[in-house]
């Protein structure tokens, strides 16, 4: 090995067009947001189904993935790693635990991005601050902001995990719709509607806005 | 959209498996551990190039793009977040920081191999309580250690960021090798030695490997 093969290091990388091409496609991160029960893991993941089915490189991640992991709470983090290793990095719920929850998933969407994968992200991510901090990490272009405006009646009404019954009887504290603000999205790159159609049609709006913004070919 | 999307919702994944029947290979996570300057990152570059020439799905995770984004030190959190959120979710390098770093990097790592890409990371992780935890974390098979062996006096030779030089003068404490041990693996899925070959031939050990564990195909 050269003496110098470290400090070339940089040249020996796939670049990320170089991987674009490779795929057929490009990178890009679909950030779904809106209430809970609004369908953003439904509508997220049917746009998955669509792109693995066109050959599309894509992965999603939501609260299954990302909680038990990455953003681990102080209570697995304690059984795995003891009490103060717990206190110190579990993510709890309070607004800055919740504002690096999403700052974390934005970094990692980013890089499933630069490895020229379609990355699609569902949390409720209710802030506009910190939605709008990480499409600023991100390379113009790359950050869809995709708001699943469901009125707030339609998900209490489907109510799939029983939150907003526990919310309004208070057991549930700072609950986004409920007792706690959701800021919507002032220009976001799309918008569907969940209430009136079914998540296939939704999905095809998604696929539709890619290969019109030509992150996915006609051929693809 | 019926009431039961919500409830239905795991029915809508793309399973792991079906990605990797589409991709036509397995995800895995490559662990490099070794040395500073011991080649791990030149040795993962060539690996992914390799990958991607066969339409192989990989990404690599280093230092590059990790410690700017996911694992930002204070300083960086500072400027994006204030004072306060610095201070609570900052990573330095103390012992417990150095871990929280390994673990999440391990938790991306996974998130890439349950998407059906290969994951090649480039972490000294010195220690071998943390990168045993990882491979706890991950599938059975799923985490392919590989120790990258570069006797500590080339690594010091090489010095390709100046390091060694300035852990030597005293300048950078706790560096690993000098005044902070190296724990090497005992029993790692694959050990090279960087001393006396190329790049080249060390990753093609890399990618021989993968095709007997059938995580490539021959024909892939």
């Amino acid at each position: 090995m050269a003496n110098d093969t470290n400090v070339t290091w940089h040249d020996h990388r796939v670049s990320r067009e170089e991987r674009e091409r490779l795929h057929g496609h490009r990178g890009c991160v679909i950030w779904f947001t809106g209430l809970s029960g609004s369908g953003k893991s439904t509508i997220a993941n049917v746009v998955d189904h669509m792109l693995a089915a066109r050959g599309v490189k894509s992965a999603v991640l939501d609260g299954d993935n990302v909680r038990h992991g990455l953003n681990a709470g102080p209570g697995m983090l304690r059984e795995s790693h003891g009490e103060a290793y717990a206190e110190r990095f579990g993510l709890g719920f309070s607004a800055i635990d919740r504002e690096e929850n999403i700052r974390r998933i934005g970094a990692v969407a980013q890089l499933f991005c630069e490895s020229g994968t379609i990355a699609l992200t569902a949390f409720i991510s209710p802030y506009r601050l910190d939605r709008d901090r990480v499409r600023a990490m991100m390379r113009e272009g790359d950050f869809i902001e995709v708001f699943v405006d469901t009125p707030l009646e339609i998900c209490e009404q489907r109510d799939p995990k029983g939150l907003y019954k526990k919310a309004r009887a208070g057991e549930i504290k700072h609950f986004t719709g409920i007792d706690d603000p959701y800021e919507a999205p002032e220009t976001p790159e799309l918008v569907v509607c969940a209430g009136e159609r079914t998540p296939e049609e939704l999905a095809t709006e998604v696929i539709d806005y890619l290969m019109k913004r030509e992150i996915l070919s006609a051929a693809g």
